[in-house]
């Protein structure tokens, strides 16, 4: 195995592009002065469309976790009943945060590997009318689905006056999102998937509908106070100490998203997914979710015929590829691949010549590049501009 | 195409990796101080198994070329007779260096594409027994070649006391290299190459046969005198200004190898060499050198059917992956694959899946995957320890 070569297929932390990791070395700088406020002036009319928003996107330290919080903390008090669609891993986890903060948390389970359906929302929540704020996961880490954000929205909207809360974690700025016109009250993602760069801040949307309700939430909180970091951007600041670095290099990719043009980087995600989906499809190894909700940014597959774990630790052991494992229960059924920010074609095209090894090595009988002839064959359909 | 993304595929300078790019960042430190003094103690030992050398491995600042002249400039004077085997453009180099010093110069010619003889050398010198130095190149660059130096060095010997004088520039550090126990006299490579680093350095090893050549030699020459490098080096300094961050390079790159295991490294070469010659003759497509002479560092394809320049502009527009074209005649009619230094079997699969794609693109009829399972056969056998 070449030393020094890691080749991190895992859904996150993502590749850093070598000029990102470039910018993130500069000096720092005092975050108070005049280079910090023009650093945030040139990055935040960059950072709108990658949310679809004309409204500012808050910069803050730390992870998506406590972007999830922030967006429980600032909307909700103890006793508010609040719906949260659990169809993976982190779902769950804004349950723990909701229960954390002593909500009366409304679970709406779907079968893991399965997408929300936004009529069993509509249907919920005409039951139960008191829900205040809808909880859902844009792209499921843990599986690889993408919920139908807009449909959802539009379901709540229908019948209710909940917010809707999103978390973008693991697909933003890697599939199309438009916060504004979906009817997206709190979108939060991290800075280390889609956005090419290690974890440590996380991007908060706020909806004007939903910063109403945010001052008028009673509920104590202070550094994830999100009104604090929107106060302080609109004169160009972070109430708080950033992470200086990560703002570096958040502004060469979005040098990096403009040079390719979102719909391309949108377009290559779709292309990496559908090429991923077919290399297995064609070694007759099951997919754990299905085309319509497959997200662009991670593919999970559930092998019925070979140990997952096994596959993981080979490929590991000859190319120091890395994939991840499946969580809580899925743990040993599933393996999961990103292929999301710094990721191309050609990685995917390796990633499947390296698996088609690891598979023979572990004894599955396959027809050696018969993976890669597939996904070859959806790279030319698709191709790319 | 994903911006940032390069795929270096030619025969050098070949990708660096991160922690020698990251070493090489280190500050500046003088170089006539305790720093540079222990630097250059710990990279001495480290070196001379890579040359296979009891002797101090020389360090100078300057491109191959001027390893090259070094070489030339340090054991002849006008008039010498010198045997220069030519095997392709590098051979040349070594031509036209030495008629810039009025040597009289005998060129064996050998077809691009062939190693040479061992016994046409020895039948050569036993012809014109005044010659007195023999110039050869261990990898020819511009084909692919491996001469075989050994054997070339043993011809040389039994009938002549001519130097043997090695460029080693495009695969000393990827194969196996012996130069005590092959009896070179002088042997040059760079930096750029099998030795993971920018361009910027050359390393020289040179026998005390031919040390007391050097020493006798009347040729004027300053800064690419070896005597005095050898000198620098006894006491651990260099005679002028060193390259200071290749060598912060080198220490770590010497670190890897060492990681690795040179046997492992010359293997990975091997294997690289067999899984890209496997695929191209899967799909049909010659190869412009015999096995028993390919090098694992860089192969030469000469197709017969479609146009290698359309082929390299292809995969750079798809995938932004460098080939490299010919040189001189061979212009056109081939195309070159760097498989050298930081470089990985995945690395092999990646740039045969992405080829694979280009060659139905420019419309060539090829089996999609049929390069790539030919590549994973040749890996699934010879392994990787």
């Amino acid at each position: 195995m070449l030393p020094d070569q890691l080749l991190l297929r895992i859904p996150g932390p993502s590749p850093i592009p070598p000029s990102v990791q470039r910018a993130m070395s500069q000096p720092m700088i005092g975050h108070r002065g005049a280079e910090t406020t023009a650093l945030l002036q040139r990055i935040k009319p960059k950072l709108k469309p990658v949310f679809g928003t004309e409204q500012d996107v808050l910069l803050v330290t730390g992870s998506g976790t406590a972007g999830l919080e922030a967006a429980v903390a600032n909307t909700s008090k103890p006793g508010d009943e609040v719906l949260v669609v659990v169809v993976g891993a982190f779902g769950d986890r804004f349950v723990k945060i909701a229960q954390a903060y002593q909500l009366q948390v409304h679970r709406l389970e779907v079968t893991w590997g399965e997408a929300a359906n936004p009529e069993d929302i509509s249907e919920y929540l005409k039951e139960y009318p008191e829900i205040s704020s809808v909880f859902v996961t844009y792209c499921e880490t843990s599986t690889g689905v993408l919920n139908p954000i807009k449909e959802i929205a539009d379901a709540v909207h229908d019948v209710s006056e909940a917010l809707v809360i999103v978390d973008g974690v693991s697909c933003v700025a890697g599939v199309e999102t438009e916060f504004d016109e979906w009817g997206i009250d709190i979108l939060v993602t991290g800075t280390q998937k889609a956005f090419m760069l290690p974890g440590g801040m996380f991007f908060a949307v706020v909806s004007e509908r939903a910063w109403r309700v945010i001052e008028a939430n009673p509920q104590p909180r202070f550094y994830l106070d999100l009104t604090k970091y929107r106060d302080g951007l609109e004169k160009d600041s972070t109430p708080f100490t950033p992470a200086l670095s990560i703002l570096f290099g958040l502004e060469q990719v979005l040098t990096l998203l403009e040079e390719e043009g979102l719909k391309q980087v949108y377009a290559r995600h779709r292309l990496m997914r559908d090429m991923t989906r077919a290399a297995f499809r064609a070694l007759d190894i099951p997919l754990l979710v299905e085309d319509a909700y497959a997200s662009p940014t991670v593919t999970a597959i559930k092998p019925s015929d070979f140990d997952a774990e096994l596959l993981r630790k080979q490929v590991k052991q000859d190319f120091n590829l890395a994939f991840a494992g499946g969580q809580q229960h899925m743990k040993g059924e599933i393996f999961r691949i990103g292929h999301m920010g710094y990721c191309s074609p050609a990685d995917v095209l390796q990633v499947i010549g390296a698996v088609e090894i690891g598979l023979v090595k572990i004894g599955k009988q396959i027809s050696l590049g018969a993976g890669t002839a597939a996904a070859q064959q959806i790279y030319l359909e698709q191709g790319v501009k």
